[in-house]
């Protein structure tokens, strides 16, 4: 396996601690978006990227434009899940991501995620730094 | 305007504190699904529903199915926001939802909910309770 | 009853959604914290302060220093209370509050909250701004 | 090392993502509070305890008393913490814990918290289970 294929199929694991509950007995919904954006953070990490210093240094950051989820089965109390995160597209200030959050018993939710690259403090579309176009690995 | 009217188009003012933040200087993107809810429980609550005892009394609860939001501006703090909620779609054991969050220049965050109507334990489909449905006006 | 006397008796309603609740079927602990800071917000906001201005024109906030909090009885999902607060002390650069969250039959969480005026950039302790400490009211 | 002293020390890893931040920059205060929470939990999953089996198959569960909790230096974005947990009391119904987050430079935040065994029904306090006992260890 290449750092290419690791790039590609990206996987963080995620607890589930009483934070992420709600009185349904399960995780509330909001917590398999949060999940997910700690994927593709540390999908972010993996290729060399710290977001802080991307802000800092660069006066970029990634921000959700649009989410489609699917939410098939609930997570619980202590479960363990698994998070990937795959770049379905590139385009010069914007990715889109597959996401899925799975058990030992498959995927409980699934999203398509389009993030925008922007300036930080305006909010305007930004090209995606050139240093960092290399490193995004794109999936069939 | 009658009751039905305020049914179809129910709206909740929503108050950004620190807590929907995040270092981006606006609403973190789970802000809003969060005050999306906060929207449909008010509706049920003003069409009669109190979800504790839906849950205690009949054994049901709604749980969310897919939801497709965009985020087109964001909120930041102390803005003062509203959320509006109407359905779109009523079938015998699902909802579907349009909802917009919005300040005075316009619409930040749009989009498409359906809950599911479940039993509390299993969580499989249940139909919706028959006091509830005639409750429900579908807005064209 | 006067202005001074509102300020001192500061009261804020808080309903409990989903969002707030946990697993245990109640709402979880650090609900009732963001519960007391948006009564400080409010309280804030009813003596004339938009935290928001106050950060970008005079380049200061108020952190949390230290927060000491007595969990007695749970509130559940859609329980309505409210939530007071109280100024017991005020120095050159931080405030005292006594806060509490409350339902019909009585207090379920009480805390002793201290904040820190501080530059926003350094996070430095910063003298709280002349034209502030005017409003403050402080209850015996 | 013994087992006794890991459980007497016990740490765990807590990273930092957009979720915990707010528009100061810096983790949200309520954000070292659940920390805390993964730090317990973990530790009583490290001393062989899983929450969700003690409450299906021994209806208690331990929910929060009393938090005291000291903010000396914010954390931030991509920050890597640990959070460390030690017993230092151990009643029939109750136990105490001294907590503190951390990173390289030092302490951020400090705690004591005290948690209760209650009932997961009536949230009575309850014994805790017998055979639980004996695998905590109270620190000096």
């Amino acid at each position: 396996m290449t750092d290419a294929d690791i790039y590609r199929q990206f996987t963080w694991p995620v607890r589930v601690y009483w934070e992420d509950t709600d009185a349904g007995g399960v995780v509330y919904h909001t917590g398999y978006l949060r999940f997910m954006e700690r994927a593709r953070s540390e999908w972010l990490r993996a290729v060399g990227v710290q977001q802080a210093e991307l802000r800092e240094q660069q006066g970029v950051m990634f921000v959700l434009c649009a989410a489609q989820i699917d939410f098939r089965r609930a997570a619980r109390l202590d479960d363990l899940l698994e998070v990937c995160c795959t770049v379905t597209e590139r385009k010069r200030a914007s990715l889109c991501f597959r996401q899925e959050v799975r058990d030992a018993a498959g995927v409980l939710v699934s999203g398509v995620i389009r993030v925008a690259c922007v300036d930080a403090r305006t909010f305007r579309p930004q090209a995606i730094p050139a240093g960092l176009l290399p490193l995004i690995c794109i999936s069939e």
